[in-house]
């Protein structure tokens, strides 16, 4: 980079996000022998605390690996090759995730929807009530689609799966939502919940976790599942406390206990009202830049069109308006924004990152080019993402992005009322 | 504090300032002998690199202590007890070197000015000129006053002298213009030159340093001065190439070194350039709060009236002003807000600091809960001006502090054309 | 712990090892985009920096995760359930190493060995030889057996290949000795080399990588081996530049850029130097300790007996003694120690880490309560080994380990001499 | 330096010294406004602490210097140029002050002794005996002579003056005292305790502290003692709760309140068991390398020889010899060796340094040269101090300083029956 700008970079990808100091300075420690007792006091207050997050009283393990590693173990310990899923579509990571499974030869059905508008938990139902010989082994579903900022409402795929009285067993992709909004693994029936260090945990990536129900655990146990060793929860369970193959990754556990310590200060409600908070200041900001507000926006709980599906980049409105259609599934956590037709987002990243040192994320796949996506999770809060919203829209100034001014006001009124 | 906002604290008092993770991290190593040599190659390239700084090559000082060290410093070396200076009034610390110099038994004579418009250099030569008998040794200004957000010209003043042919040393305090807006210690004639750490060197308090002409030396090393020892030059040259009395304080040594490279890879320049765009951000919001614009301000280049003089609290507008009325004496890295009649600034400054995590000055002095101060000093950047500037609005909102909104608005409108 | 030692823990456990201030601190900063190009320009001059480690210009490999994931993913690519590989066995990690083989349907041939002496290559060649239908796809050696002290000549093991004419892989795990002493995976013929953040490159638990050659890696892009997806060699490398599956692990890089920096500071051959003459000092020190010296060792250079095989823990004198009893094959990185019969070495081991707060490593499987590990690898020196060894005499006293005194002297006139 | 060694520096010079970890990560954090109740809370606990440390329930200031800023305030609050004071020799460190006391105009007469046995109180006590006129308005006393390793008993310098009910102030110099071994400001009735943050405090220099005595500050409050400001104890006491002139170094509250807590989870008591454990040790390796023993030190309870004076470099051994002669004086941390006649100890001193990576303070003043010193202060343990000791033995073997291999054993079997 020729030109490297000043000061602190705002870090507004959806993830990996922000690291609070006291995390980073938590890291920064010299090494403990992963078997002495001063370092398993930490591991086991960190299982304990990383339980209370996910809300669960059954089996959690978790991994030196990033969350696409989680996704193995997901799978692995409870499919084996030729078993069908069935993978409920949200996107980039959805089919991520699908294509992960069929290398390991199972054999995934996605449930395709409209990305803007997510799959319809009657639709779920509908489709499980057909499978009578239980052929489907799980439903798997991405929690906060990080690429289109919609959240899946697993309380209702469980619903959809009990009242189908379906055997199979529910996997949730929690990565980007777990510590940023409201999930409940016991709760809500989930079988196997996948969560990583760099979201909502503001950790370092490279550690990574699956809660498992008793349920999932049997499975494993059993020695279903595909060959494994690295993920392999028997395994790991036969070596409490340590629960790891391999050397255990005691730096992620020190900014773990930092980072949880953080979140039970504040209080996991605290910190579930604060990313609502944010991410209603961010669609305020948003709306107002394509020259909208709450009650006039079009795109408003539209139903998606006969025949939309998959991703879908017709914008509505000359501005940036908001990818995800459906405000019952706004994401709390990450804002995605289409640009106007005609309009590339490359160019205004880059003045953003280059001269204005704010780093905001772009487009995934098919998305690349015409969606822009603001990261609101983890350590933030009011200034830093005002800095960001109004840095934003001073960057689509100097850019010549189409825009409404004052989309930072508006953030600044939502958050008044707020 | 009950409630611990949450994020990063956006620090905008005016000094100390933000301390950039590279300088917390330079500090942050075990201990050296300040008698090594691999310390004494730190020590050498920091006096050379502060020397370009300060744009002399004369001699400098360091010490361990605050600023008004350093203020000690420069007296006790060049004035004797009973020793007569002019004193250029500006206002809270132009006032509390006075008290300083008094108690070591100068005689102090102020200059006085209005706080908002501050001293006339031709005022001044007029003075000098009249001290025929140059019982005058030395005048005394603050650069940047710190408490009001007005900068005096010390170049205007070494003008003046020299037109008055008066041989009166010329002590500026630059602790908090230094690094920040344009200095020039040989170029303007200033035989003492007083800075601190903690503002546009962006360091942790407690280290600060005296720029020494060789004329200034010369008093010095002849035994001039007063009784002194741990500020004693004379004893600091002595003692090459530490050139400290007692233990050299190597972390601050550590740091400074870090941020002599962020200053010098940005180029001064290019730092004194982001200093004025920040400023001009800041000030554009402020005029939009207070209902104002560039040519609208009433309070835009007035002469003092007749009598004003000292601190003037009398707001001219029903919103916030700019308490420094001299566009030509604009500071450069920190702006004083005076707030409307009736409207006392703590419960605002409260509001943005334990609910929004913005760190505000106050007012100094007699300038206490009308005045409130927004540094933009040191490790600042577009996003971080924006997110302060937004929150301050954000907060008087909340608390009621009457404005215009859009401040915001204005200072990204005023960074995209800059 | 009830009492917590004072002062800084003195790691000598064999890996994890000391992480360098310099490296702790790379880490400690905030996160950066890993599609950003400043990151990427660390990416890069990561990925160069560690192939002259490896001493490779082939194809390199790194994972978010522990050693036993590089593991994984050695063998993933390359091999299919049912493919027969040779292990050299060596210890609890050839173990280790062939009980995940199997978990993936490998069929492992181990051969067999006495864990103090190790593998003769003649007896590869031999039985690469009878594999006149090159059956054995693979022949795995670990290169540094971190349970035992001992090392295996990599470069003979593939001499012994070529002397047979076979053309199985090659995989070495370096895990315990890259960057500790000479590897060479180019000129020693290796085609996949296993290694690990936490030891020789002085990092935190958490990356792994490998190094693999264009014939493995033509393996892995025809789609042999078995189904994989993080480890995919081929789905990484069509990521270029990032070359990782998922999220990648910026802090590692960052620790990592600064660990190859002080590597190449220093030199790699000055770094094995170094190791070399510690691991001296501190077999001086066990021998002094056991009674013995250099000339008078019984065990220096035996040949293993008529049917001894796998741990052999019949200790030769009473006192310690070096549990490898091949002097070609002692190990630079770490040393085990075998205690005297009828003496648990855990007791030692407690009153070392909790009265004077030096953490060694203990006996691992069959050689737990009767062997010790001193770890003498990474970030090292002459007062941090000495320290070490003399508070290992001290613990030895205060515990009631017999032992004859002075073995730190011996240390020190070792390293007089060397 | 042109080869720089690796690994971690041992640091043994006598202050400043280690800092641990956790006080340089509690350093290591973003500046928190000085007026803040966030940060008044962490400087109230700073001095309610530093109070228990010192053992006083009377007045603390602290400044932003290093110690000799404490040295400046300790005289400019309650002597007055003309004024006379008695100042008890002991070597470097008492001559430095008594220079600084008489720069300011105090006649300083001081009491002579032989540095390797210092003053004896009942000298003291004769010679205010014979001050009938209360001329001596203070005693000066540096409690640990840092440039000779011996400690004078402030105690019993108490006790002389009651005996000789003489109305002089006591001040002592605690610099390198304070926290390594016992000091009780109240009980033993001393005025005003002198101490900085280098040495048993374990923080980075740049702070230092004055207990004061109500009868003391009484002195200061009634405008006594010479002009002053910056050190102005009324002016500070004015300015509760901040108590500092000019801005508070916070940086160096973040790291005292992190250094408070380790001394306090420790115990004084501990701290100091621990300082006298360590030093003991050091010592029987010194007398090792002279080639005596406890019994066998003809130096040990000498009494000076008529006429001995000052600096005493006659060597009474062929090999390293402890400074200090008296054994109830033995500083618990700092250790000074004399080395042999003939030998010059920079050489050694050197390769300690720059190939080992040991830090050693040097001789100062006309001890330069010829003595060495061992500190054995602070942030200290077993295997750092053995590091050290068998460092110092392995530099004394390569440089050719004469001395009886074995210390580094002596040292252990002193810490092993400790």
């Amino acid at each position: 980079m020729s030109i490297r700008p000043r000061g602190r970079q705002f870090f507004n990808n959806p993830g990996p996000t922000n690291i609070p100091d006291k995390v980073l300075r938590a890291i920064d420690r010299p090494v403990l022998d992963f078997l002495s007792e001063e370092f398993l006091e930490i591991h086991r207050a960190c299982f304990q605390g990383l339980k209370r997050v996910l809300k669960t009283e059954q089996q959690l393990f978790m991994y030196a690996s990033s969350g696409h590693g989680a996704w193995e173990a997901s799978t692995a310990n409870v499919f084996a090759a030729g078993d069908k899923v069935l993978m409920i579509e949200s996107g980039y990571f959805s089919e991520s995730w699908t294509m992960m499974c069929r290398k390991f030869g199972l054999e995934v059905e996605v449930m395709e929807s409209d990305w803007r508008h997510g799959v319809d938990p009657a639709a779920i139902e509908q489709r499980l009530r057909s499978d009578t010989a239980h052929e489907i082994k799980g439903v798997l579903v991405v929690h906060n689609e990080t690429a289109t900022g919609l959240s899946h409402p697993v309380k209702d795929v469980r619903k959809a799966m009990d009242a189908a009285r379906h055997p199979a067993l529910l996997l949730a992709d929690t990565i980007s939502s777990l510590a940023c909004f409201d999930f409940r693994m016991d709760e809500w029936g989930v079988d196997v919940a996948v969560g990583g260090s760099q979201k909502g945990l503001m950790l370092p990536t490279g550690m990574s976790l699956t809660g498992v129900s008793e349920k999932a655990m049997a499975i494993s146990a059993k020695g279903g599942g595909a060959p494994r060793h690295y993920w392999d929860w028997r395994e790991m369970k036969a070596r409490d406390p340590q629960r790891f193959i391999g050397t255990t990754p005691v730096h992620h556990f020190f900014g773990l206990q930092a980072s949880l310590a953080l979140l039970e200060e504040e209080g996991l409600d605290a910190v579930f009202a604060r990313h609502a908070r944010l991410a209603r200041a961010t669609r305020a900001a948003v709306r107002h830049w394509g020259g909208l507000n709450d009650t006039s926006d079009p795109t408003n709980g539209t139903k998606p069109a006969q025949g939309e599906r998959g991703p879908n980049l017709t914008a509505a409105i000359n501005g940036p308006e908001l990818y995800c259609r459906d405000p019952a599934r706004y994401s709390d956590s990450v804002t995605a924004v289409l640009a106007p037709e005609g309009h590339n987002v490359d160019k205004f990243r880059k003045v953003a990152l280059e001269r204005f040192n704010l780093s905001l994320g772009g487009g995934l796949g098919p998305l690349g080019g015409r969606v822009f996506r603001i990261g609101h999770m983890g350590d933030l809060n009011e200034p830093m993402l005002l800095g960001a919203l109004a840095t934003t829209e001073l960057a689509m100034k100097v850019s010549g992005m189409p825009h409404r001014p004052g989309g930072a006001e508006a953030a600044v009124e939502s958050l008044a009322k707020d």
